[in-house]
Order: structure tokens, then C-alpha cells, then sequence
């Protein structure tokens, strides 16, 4: 896979180097000299991946990426911090700085390459959830969007023969995530399909081979937790290999534990703004079908769920029973107490609503003070007990509004149908429905109306 | 990058065969040995490829492809049909059975490692897409789906210093798509960031690098269009990084005009799905912040608005204005002439009003028979103005109802207000709007009201 890679150092001749090394490859590279042309020009070009030299004038590469980090246009990119040093203290620094890694002069062109293809490649899936979850803000469609994306509290799989080593990283990161260790392969790929943040395989293992544990669990369905491999620093081949099978990140033997820290945290914290990512996409779809102020289903919904449940039932599926409810005098409400009071009546009976009808149910509301119950299995003797439930309900018990300082007797009249025949539809249900509503309004309110075909 | 994949023949010694050299690459391998057993397992283990023998008793490989390209939980898997044929008939009817590839045996490793790699990172972006829209599907949220999705048609750029070969596949392709043709490759860098449904390009040219030219097609905001890499058969290595490098799919030199057709159209068609998964997306996020009746913004959406409106003109920004809109007498028609036709008022009220405020507005429907308007930009008076307008256009021409059986003159109430002072808030500007139509109300109807803070 090809990628654009932007690299930033004040030595123009380490500039031309990589350049000349990354262009050989077909990467497509832009560059500058200085962490502050950096930040703009990132934003510019969104890069896939920057590599950053850490010693620089005036800006240096710690603050350039905490401030990569840091600005919404270029926070998603990947940063590989590149130094002379090797020293402990800087690769901890780096990494808390926001780095996703960090690799040392003089650069070993394989390792550069499978890290930068690494790195590209996982942002691949996680551009396609960014750019949709920006169309739906764009289209004004928010959802929570400030929750706070945690470090801590991961659900930690370490899968290593070598008992010393994997106590060792289970008390190192035990402090702040909940840790498992499986020294079996087998269990181990088995263990992998679970609910996992991060799975730590040490593919220098003695009594398997670590590589088809990282193989396995990065294919098929166990795909989202990222891999932490261990690899042996002398083993070029198979770290490279690592990287290529999917591995997220790679950490060396003997294992630095607050390199190893820095590096999971990182992870989980990738993993979780991802699965937010998701679960926001996911959320924010599930508002089209939601009426906003009750949190019941609305109309959309409704029609199609009561298109699909009539079509089977009048081809010989079980039969479908639908209620229509109507608050009695509700405009007495709103302009007696105002609309907020009226409001609070309609959230109110939607609870009551809810908590009435079967667990298989469809509690609707379809717009006003007009509300639908859809339900699948039920004939019409089934519907009219449970209407005659929520009717009593809300009868039974005055409502409170206005925070409490007044109670508001409030009744509903309900009309209520089921399929009959093969030639029934949704729309003759729901008339049949509607005329159930208007008589037990002509009879006084308050009442349940079953209209048979 | 590992995957899951799927073999299938009825010989055990290739099963075996491939399974061994499968398994030592790291892939994750399940097998079958005829069509009708491979129909299932797919649907169940879903493989991210399966390579699928030709030749085989019962179910031939052809008869098995089609069939796992008709079952809905299969679709999606990239198929690679494997035969000792190297038959050019057997390759287009291969293609045409809706086969993504094709490879003959004995098999050369290097080529169908890259292979599968190339087809499963392929898959990944899909899989994302696919899961979303699944999601969407099983919350009931369902926009136009049916959409035929074609392959003909597709906007196809070649990139080809070849003269003679390069007509070749225009001619071949300029059937049933649109040609362009660069012989140019800076010219041709240019031309793919434009829209594309495929790029064509010869990795073998003499007076550039395609190779070059395919990876920076693939990089950075032009990598969605799929590539297709002309090749020499002779020439194994730059076959394998085209792979590498994000081709979709590789042809052969000297082009078979046919065989390149269905490649072609394979590709078109896999990319309008991809394209058609987004929209698709997009569109049902979308559904979230419209009223289902009308098409207008809904209360949702207006809510999210006006809050960061309010908050700019407080904090110095262009002030906002706010219409609120209330159809006179509303029950009247709903009573009179039943609920359909309360529907088709409210569905032409909300075209007079979309058609009568400027191109910046937010026209909404809250529900019911109350709309809103949110103007950005706009004072008091600009309001008042607007709504003067949509008063007049409303009222001087009767609404055809019952499939224009029925002219009914309708009239609005309107109150207007805007953003004043830095201590303004969304609630008391719609307060103050409200209180406009309460007063039109009392006045007689049919009236605008703006109402100063
Ligand atoms: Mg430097
Ligand atoms: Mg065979």
C-alpha cells in the first residue's frame, strides 16, 4: 500500500536522505525543516504518517507532536519520532507526548518501511469512520460527543510461555488495566474472540509460535483488539513479520516497563476512540428512527416495522395487532399549563407506555399526542387486555408537572385492531385502528374501542 | 496483514497443498472439497477470500461462484477461481460468474500471497461499511436500498505511453464506459484526484514510471478510485508491487479486449458499491435530522443549530433571526376533510415556505402544524420581511387537496424575533416568537407579528 509521508528535520541533508529512501519505495513525500511549517502543512496535506526529528531548533519534536496531537485537523495522524539517541528517558517522553512510535538514527530501511506500512494501513479503516461521523456533524446530527476517551481500565490479554516475562508485564500494567495471562496458544486464540482492548503476544515464545497467535487473532472476527507484539531486538525478520501480519505496535526484549506503559496506553486509548467512532455512527443512526422528546420509536419506524410484520402476516405468518392511543383533551394541557407541561404529560405517558406493552412491543410515537403500540404475535383479544392495562394505568395515577406543583388527571381512549385475511395492509389496520380511537372519543373518552375487520 | 481464507476443491491433495502453504504464510485457513458444502461454510466462517477449484464434480466452480456472489452473506467476499485451464473462455466466463480473480495452476506463491493479501486489505474498508449499514438496517432505518447498482457507464482514465495499446483498450472499454486517455504521467497525476470509477495504468510503460504513478494514485485524497495495472506476464516482481502498492486487480500484456472488459467491470462495479455503502450511510444519518412528512429540518435539528447560532451572536457574531409559523385553524381541515388531507396542506406549506426564504435559512417543521425558521445573519426587520412574504404567498393562493378535488384557502400566523443583547438565549428568542404568534392570534389571524426584546 502506498501512502503519503511527510518528514520533518532541521538538516536538510537528513531531509534528501529519507526522501530519497521513501520516493525509491513509491511513497509519496512532502517535507519541511521546522516543527512549525510542520503543524500547518500537516493540516494542509494530511499526510498519512509524519516523521518527526526530535532535535530541533526553536520548536523541537516533542512539543510538534503534542501540538499535532493537539489540533483537530491533524490529531489522527500518525507520528514516528526519529533521534539519534537511544536513550530510555526520551522514547518515554515521546511516547506520552502523543507519538504512536519511535525509531533511531541511522534508520534500518526494512524496519522503517513495515512501520510505516503498519502504520498506514491501520489508519485506512479509522479514516473511513472519521470522514463519515464529519458528514454527520456537518448534517447537524450531534450526539454525546464529549466523552472523554480513556487510557485506563483496558481489558488486557497477555499471551506468553515465559512466566518470569509475563508476570512482569501483568504487575507492570495491572496498575491501571485488568490483566490476563494465557501461556497456552490454543486457549489463548480462543481467548482472543472475547471482549479484549489489547492482546501482548510474545512472538519470541519457546512453546509456540507467536506469529500464528498474532496471525490468528487479527483474522476473522477477532479482528478489533490491537496486538502488542513482543518481539527479540535481534530478530529483524520476525519483527518486520509481526508488523506485517497486523500487529499494531512492537515492543522489545528485556521489556522497559514504562516504555511498555506508554506504549499500551497509547493502544487502548487508538482502540477506544475507534470503537467511539462506531458506536457514534451507530447512535446517530438509531436517531432517525427516534422521536426526540420521548425517546419512543417514531413514525419512520413504525411504518416500516408494520409494513414488514403485515406482509408476513398475510402470507400465513403469525398475526399483528396495533393500537392507536390518543391523549383525551390535551390541548386543554398546553394551553392551560403551556407547552413545556405538555411536554412533560407526553414524556410521562411514553414511560407509562413502555412499561406496559410486552418486551416484544413497539411503543411509537407518531407525532402530537398520537401514539402507536405495534404488536407482533398478538390477536386482537391480546391487544385489547393489554390497552385496557395502559388505560387503567394512566387513569389510576395523576401525572406531575410542572416539577411537581400540580398533578394532572389525565385519560387516553384507544382504538385497537389485528390482521384478518389475506388481503389486509397496514393502512386498513391502522384506519380500522383510527376509527376504534374515534368512537371511544364519541362515547365519552377514556376507553378502549377493539374494532374488528 | 493476516485473513481468513476459504479453500475449496475436490481433490485432498490440493486442499492439502494449499492449506500447507497457506498456513505457513500465517493465514487462517478453512477448506471444503465441493460447492454445495462451500455455499455454507462461507456464509458461516466468512472467510475474507476463498479460492475456489474450477473443476469439480456436481457443482463446478463457475456454478459455486455465482452462487456465493447471489447469497447475501457471501456477496462480499472476493472470489479467486483456481484452474489447471488456462483457457481464455474459462477466464471471462470465470470473470462473468462474478469471479475477482483468476489464477491458473500450478500456482506461483509469490504471486498468490500478494494476491490474497491485495483482495483481503480490500476488504477491510468494505467490511467497516458494511457493518455500519447492517446496524442502520436492524435499527429499522431504511433509505432507498434497492438502488440497481450498474457497471457500465463507469468514468475510466487511462494512463498508457503506448500509442497503439492504449486505443486498444479505449476502444474496447469506450463501449460501455467514458475514456480518457493520458500518456502524460505529471498530467495523469493530475487527472486521478478528479472524479474516476477507475484508473487504468500501464506499470510497463517506457517514458515514466507506473509504478510511481499507481502509488500516487493511491495516496493521499485520490485513493478511492480502484486501480487496474497493466503488466508483463514476464515480469513477476513489478507484478507483485503493483499489488503491493494498492492495485485492485493486474491484466496481462498483450490485453485480451475481453478479458479486460470484465475486469473492468468488476472493478466499477465493486466501487459503486463502496460509494453506494457511503451514501447510503450518509443518507440514513441524514433521516436523523429531517421531518419524514415534509423533507424539511426537524425540531432536532433546528434545536442544534439555533443553540450555536444564538451562542455566536451573543459573543460578539452576526445576529439570528427566528420565525415561528402556525397554519390557522388547522384542526378545521384535519376534521373536515380527514387526516390525508391535513397531510397534503402541511406537505405544500412547507414548499411555500422553503421557496420563499433565502438560500442561509433553515426552514423546519417542529411537528404538527408548527414550523420554524432560523435565519442566520438576518435582523428584526429582514425577518419581519421574509415573513410578510411567506404570509402573502400562503394566503393569496388557495392549496389543492384530495388529488386537487378541493381548493382550501389557507392562512398563517407568524411571529417573528431576533438575537438582542449578550445575555439572549435559543429559549427566550423562541419565547418572544412564540408570543408573536399568540398575539397574531388574538389579532385575527393570517398576521405578522415581530416582537423587539
Ligand atoms: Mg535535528
Ligand atoms: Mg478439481
Amino acid at each position: 500500500m502506498s501512502a503519503r509521508v511527510m518528514v520533518v528535520d532541521d538538516v536538510e541533508a537528513n531531509v534528501r536522505l529519507l526522501e530519497a529512501k521513501l520516493t525509491i519505495e513509491y511513497f509519496d513525500v512532502v517535507s519541511c525543516h521546522d516543527g512549525l511549517t510542520a503543524l500547518t502543512l500537516a493540516a494542509e496535506t494530511q499526510p498519512d504518517l509524519i516523521l518527526l526529528d526530535v532535535m530541533m531548533p526553536g520548536m523541537d519534536g516533542f512539543e510538534t507532536c503534542r501540538r499535532l496531537k493537539a489540533q483537530a485537523e491533524t490529531r489522527h495522524i500518525p507520528v514516528v519520532l526519529v533521534t539519534a539517541l537511544d536513550g530510555r528517558e526520551d522514547k518515554i517522553r515521546g511516547l506520552e507526548a502523543g507519538a504512536d512510535d519511535f525509531i533511531t538514527k541511522p534508520l534500518d530501511d526494512v524496519i522503517l518501511f513495515a512501520r510505516v506500512r503498519s502504520l498506514s494501513r491501520l489508519k485506512q479503516v479509522m479514516d473511513e469512520l472519521r470522514e463519515r461521523e464529519e458528514n454527520s456533524r456537518r448534517m447537524g446530527v450531534s450526539t454525546d460527543g464529549d466523552r472523554r476517551l480513556r487510557a485506563e481500565g483496558g481489558r488486557v490479554l497477555v499471551v506468553d510461555d515465559n512466566e518470569a516475562q509475563a508476570k512482569k508485564i501483568a504487575d507492570q500494567l495491572g496498575v491501571e488495566h485488568r490483566v490476563t495471562i494465557e501461556a497456552n496458544a490454543d486457549a489463548a486464540i480462543k481467548a482472543v474472540r472475547g471482549p479484549l482492548d489489547l492482546v501482548i503476544v510474545n512472538v519470541a515464545a519457546d512453546s509456540f509460535d507467536g506469529l500464528r497467535v498474532l496471525a490468528l487473532s487479527k483474522s476473522g472476527d477477532a479482528r478489533r483488539a490491537p496486538v502488542l507484539a513482543v518481539v527479540d531486538p535481534m530478530d529483524r525478520a520476525r519483527m518486520v513479520k509481526a508488523l506485517e501480519l497486523g500487529a499494531a505496535d512492537v515492543v522489545n526484549r528485556p521489556i522497559d516497563p514504562d516504555e511498555l506503559s506508554a506504549r499500551a496506553r497509547t493502544q487502548i486509548r487508538r482502540k477506544r476512540y475507534t470503537d467511539f467512532l462506531r458506536d457514534k455512527l451507530d447512535s446517530s443512526l438509531e436517531l432517525a428512527v427516534t422521536d426526540a422528546l420521548t425517546g419512543l420509536h417514531n413514525r419512520r419506524y413504525m411504518t416500516g416495522q408494520l409494513d414488514a410484520l403485515v406482509n408476513r402476516a398475510v402470507h400465513g405468518g403469525s398475526s399483528v395487532a396495533l393500537l392507536v392511543l390518543d391523549i383525551d383533551h390535551f390541548k386543554l394541557v398546553n394551553d392551560g399549563f403551556g407547552h413545556d407541561a405538555g411536554d412533560e404529560v407526553l414524556i410521562e405517558f411514553a414511560v407509562r407506555l413502555a412499561t406496559n406493552v410486552r418486551a416484544v412491543d413497539l411503543p411509537c410515537r407518531l407525532g402530537g399526542e398520537e401514539f402507536v403500540v405495534v404488536m407482533p404475535g398478538a390477536d386482537l383479544e391480546d391487544a385489547g387486555r393489554v390497552a385496557e392495562r395502559i388505560r387503567r394505568d394512566v387513569a389510576s395515577q395523576p401525572f406531575r408537572i410542572m416539577g411537581g406543583k400540580e398533578m394532572l388527571t389525565i385519560t387516553i381512549s384507544i382504538g385497537v385492531a389485528a390482521t384478518c385475511g389475506p388481503h389486509d395492509t397496514p393502512e386498513l389496520l391502522l384506519k380500522r385502528a383510527d376509527e376504534g380511537v374515534y368512537e371511544a372519543k364519541a362515547k365519552g373518552r377514556n376507553i378502549v374501542i377493539a374494532k374488528a375487520a
